[in-house]
Order: structure tokens, then sequence, then C-alpha cells
């Protein structure tokens, strides 16, 4: 397949000319722009520019308020809810990020629930707006029903990530960003790609029997919560899902489970709506609220370093360090540019034609 | 083998003893029964009364403090940490939780990390006692190093559970409570005792291949993460892991990774101590500091009431909720008695013995 580089800020800057055209004003743009292509950056090729025209999309269809009025409408102490009014979650997110933040200054901790909001890019790029605070940062959002949970059959959960990100002392920090599937659905489209079969333990077809087909989602099968079957712990892998979905939606009274609203704007939005729009969940975690921020690094580069020392297994280097691929890829893509596949700048060029504006 | 069925008084009453009989006073006694007990009500076995001995064991060689004086060490509106004073966990947690649980009345949320405690039995027992209170509840702690990250031959991390308890209206509690491995250490022992060889995905030999032999872990194998391996998510669970240890280990000033003492009483202490016994972390966050309790309850049984009504697969009745085969084991239980394997029967029969108690 024909691949093409292209530099960060060429990306950066027709993303952010995207986002203003529709409606976005100059900071929401340049916000969402970030949130988005913190993905291409950390090699999430899936949830970076290659989904900015679905984004379009939904705002094209209505479901997303390219100006929408962001606020508060709860809060205690170390809490909130936030109303994102259809924004983008790209924006909506880091808004209520802030909050979490904010809340962690003066009570220890943030906790911030997000109602009517759509998908938000990546959940570390949020997650690690915590670190230069010096406190923890957590970030997870629910998402279109592809999961069958345990001995289900039917769809009832999205891939639900988690992210978890802290920091170190000289070590660079540790940042867990994980989807409650075995796989995400990125990884099956790049099979589909590749047109290769997936790995006993992703997905199951449309009767619930173990596939390894990745296309089987389209003809009405699903993926598989983290650990694939009930032998290899999939009812944990449900459970996380099940609680990312909680603290998501049900704290926030956005949609959940099957009833949140799908990403392509192409599938019909479901009948029955129990909330409003996409729900995510925020928090941040003042390092110095348990003890002195010196004493916690000084533990966290000797737990990293810890785990660089162990013994691989043969064939492997070394043991990572959850982030470490990511931060690699992010600091290789500043430098050497973000390769493209062809369907992307495909799909680019045509948004670069809607609105009448260069991409190359 | 043989079996014999206790009732729950019987073996609470024992077990009160024996920790009387320890040197805890009468009020500990009963709060670490009830937090060692709430493990056979609920099935899991290899947390109960089975271990009993090895409390006392751990009594015996030092290393617990059967009349500690537990005390918060640094606090800020909505978080605590807690110096257990190398007192039973079984006692330590539920003094903890019940800080998170004051601190979640005034601030919303409240977050407690526990240093210089020891194993506290089952996460569920501790996280559920936010449920009386309209809270969601969380508990997690490290252990002891049996599991090996992704890519290491090396023992790094415990099973280190995540709880989370939820509330719900008419709907009973979804109680998630897991151990971020594909298969906890008491899976093992059963397998053991039956002759039977686990599933691939559970263990490794000590050189890092994948066995079935359930008698690895005594020669030097380990349990691997939630995943089995990389092709199927392991690198998540292996990060979820470490979460639980950060959150434990390091934001509490208790031991961490491969530095966490051992539960047998016979094994050494590792020779380096980066902390102050085993970390435990504690979480509650009060609905209504969220929503209205009324309309988070309609939701979530609307959520409970969603998944039970999903298609099952062939060969299964129903789709389950995080929590289901634990709460009916309990009340079977609590009716029926708890039935202890011969082992286990002997163990209690020779502690009687020691403290000339009578069992039977």
């Amino acid at each position: 397949m024909g691949e093409q580089t292209f530099s960060y800020n060429q990306l950066f800057n027709f993303t952010k000319t995207v986002f203003n055209k529709i409606g976005c004003n100059k900071k929401d743009s340049i916000t969402a722009s970030e949130s988005l292509l913190s993905a291409d950056l950390r090699g999430i090729d899936s949830h970076g520019v290659a989904r900015l025209s679905g984004y379009v999309r939904l705002w094209e269809v209505k479901r997303v308020n390219a100006s929408p009025e962001i606020k508060v409408i709860h809060e205690t102490a170390s809490t909130a809810v936030v109303d994102g009014d259809s924004g983008l979650g790209l924006v909506v997110a880091p808004f209520a990020m802030q909050i979490a933040i904010e809340k962690a200054k003066q009570a220890g901790t943030g906790w911030v629930s997000v109602q009517n909001s759509n998908h938000f890019g990546i959940a570390a790029h949020h997650a690690m707006m915590a670190l230069q605070f010096d406190m923890i940062g957590m970030a997870m959002t629910n998402a279109s029903p592809l999961v069958a949970p345990t001995f289900s059959v039917d769809r009832m959960l999205g891939t639900n990530p988690i992210c978890v990100a802290v920091p170190a002392g000289e070590e660079p920090a540790f940042v867990a960003d994980l989807a409650t599937t075995t796989a995400a659905n990125g990884k099956l489209e790049i099979l589909q790609r590749k047109n290769q079969r997936a790995p006993v333990g992703w997905i199951q077809d449309k009767d619930g029997n173990s596939s390894t087909d990745p296309h089987e989602l389209k003809k009405g099968g699903a993926l598989l919560p983290l650990g694939g079957d009930k032998e290899h712990g999939s009812h944990k892998g449900y459970a996380l899902g099940a609680v990312v979905d909680i603290f998501s939606g049900l704290l926030s009274g956005a949609n959940y489970a099957p009833w949140v609203p799908p990403f392509p704007a192409y599938v019909p939005m479901p009948e029955e709506q129990p909330g409003k729009g996409i729900g995510h969940f925020f928090g941040a975690m003042r390092i110095d609220a348990f003890r002195p921020g010196k004493d916690f690094k000084k533990n966290m580069d000797h737990w990293i370093r810890g785990f660089r020392k162990a013994k691989p297994v043969a064939g492997e280097k070394k043991v990572l360090i959850p982030g470490d691929p990511e931060r690699e890829m992010q600091e290789n893509r500043m430098k050497e540019g973000i390769a493209l596949i062809e369907p992307v700048i495909k799909d680019l060029e045509q948004l670069a034609a809607k609105f009448n504006v260069s991409f190359q």
C-alpha cells in the first residue's frame, strides 16, 4: 500500500482548519487537534486523523455541536458532573480533566463524570494532563457497543478503555492505556487490510461461537472482553468494561451499555436512550495528598528500574513499562513525521476538497 | 476427599476465639473473623478459614502485631494514608475503608492508601462496606510476588486484586472482585488437589515457557497476568496489576513489586525492603456527589436487567452480573453451612489443640 509521511505540524494545521471550518472557535480547534493527533503521535493510528472525517460526518448529521456550552451541572469538594452539550469529546474531555485537576489542588483528589459528549480520542492524552501537576491522572470512556460479555451473544458494551498516568522522577511517566477487550477494534482493521486471520480469543461470530475472521463484526459478531473466554478470565475483562460504563455513563447521566450512540454517523441512533450522549470519567490524585512527591518519585524510579532489570524471556530484549512503546513512537514521529496509509490520505484529500482548503 | 459442613456461626466462634488467643482484643477478633469468613461465605475458599493457621504463623514469627495502633499519618479533605502498625490486614482494611467512607461523606469521595499492613482477605468484603451508605466502594491490595509481567521470566507482582462494589435499587449490588491474573492462585490449588492440568495461559515455567503444570509455582514458575500472553493482551493485565501496586504500595510507603513480604511465614522476608509491610488502597464515592441516588439506582436496575436479558450463548443459561455467583453462594452457605475439605479441617483441629480450645 502507498504510504506517505507528513510532519506533525502539517497534519495539525490541516486538522485545526477542518475543525475551524465546521464551526469550532480557534481555541477549540486547537484543543481538538491536539487531542486527535496525540493518537497518531503515540502510534494509535486508528484513533487519529484517520477518524477526522468521521467526526465531520457526526457534525453533518447534527450529532456533534461545534460550539457547545460545556458546563458543570453538579459538584462537591472532590467531584463534578459536566454536561458536554453534544460537543466534540476531543474538547469536552480536556475541559473535564482540567476540572478534576483543579478539584485535586483543593481537595487532594478530583473526579469528574461527563454526560452528553462524543468520542474523545485516546484516553492517555487526557489522563496525562495531570502529570505536569505532580498528579496521577485517570481517564475512561464508554463507547459504541461492540463487545459481548462472557456468555452473551449480544453486544452490550464498548471497548471501554482505562488510562492511568503516574508521574515518576528521573524516569519517564508510567502510562497504562488499555481497552478492556482482548484486542481493540483498530487491531482488527489492520488484519482486515492485511487479509490475515485473528487469534482465537479476540472475537466471536453472530451466534457466539469463537471465530478468527477479522470481518466478523460487520456480520453481527462481537469483540471479546480481555481474557477471551471464561476459562481465561473474560468475566474479569467484562467486569472492568462494566465498571468503566458505570463510572462514565451511569454516574453522569449519559447513555450506557448497548444504548451508547454509535461512532459511524450512518449507523442510526438507538431507539431507546436512557441518558444523554456518550459518557466519560476523569480522575486526578495529587501525589502529595498522600506522600511527599520526592519520596513517591524515588520509589517510582526504583519500581521502573526494577522492572527494566527483570530477566526477559527468550526472544525478547526487555520487560517494558506501560507507556514505553507509545513514548518512543511519539519521539520518533515528532522527528521523522507520521506515515499515513493511502485510504487515510484519500480521506483527508476529500475533506480538503469539501471545505475548499489545501491538504498537501 | 472427606468433606464436612460447618455452620457460619460455628466457624465464626472458633475463628474469633483463635484471634483472641493470639492477643487481638474482642472488637478486633470480631472484625478479623468477619473479614476472613466473608471469603468462605462468598465461595473464595482459598482466602477463608483455610488461611487461619497462616495468619497465626505470621503472628508466631512476629510479622503480625495482634494489638496494633492503627493510625492516620497524613490526610487532606479527600485522602488519607493509614499506618497499619503491622496489624492483621483483616482489621486494618476495615479501619481504612471506614475512613474513606467518612471522607466521602464530607468531600464527595474518600481515598485511603495503607502501609505497614498484612494480607486483608478478600477485597469485596471491604469494598462492600460502602454500599450501605449509597456509595461506590473500591478496594485493592498488593501481594507476594507470584506473577511474571509480559516478557518477564522473573516474578515481579502479586495477583493484586481490584474490587468495585456499586449499589443498585431493587436489584442486588454489582460487585466485581478480580485478581489481575488469568487465574488466581486458589484455582491452581484446586487443580493440584484434583491432579489436573491447568489451561494454557495461566502459568509459565521457571524459564518463561508456557506450562500446564499446576505445581509450576513451587518450581520457580509464575502466574500470568490477565490475558495470558502478549497476543491476548497480557500487557493489559500486567498494567492493571502494576496500577494496583502503585496505588497500594507506592502512594502509601508500603513495600511493592517483588519486595512485598510473602504470605507463608516460612518464606524469608526480602532482603531489600523499600517500604513498610503490605499496601492496600480503598476508595468510596458518594453517588449523590454526582447525581441524585434514585436516578442512578433506576439506571443501575435498568443496566442490570438489560444484561440479564441478553441472549446467552449455547449451553449457558444466562449472562451473569458481577457478584451474582458469590451472592448466591453466600445465601446458600448461610442456610446450608460451609463445606470444608479434610486438610482444612485437620488444620483447624491442630489450631484448636495448639490453643487448647474446642473446634468441633
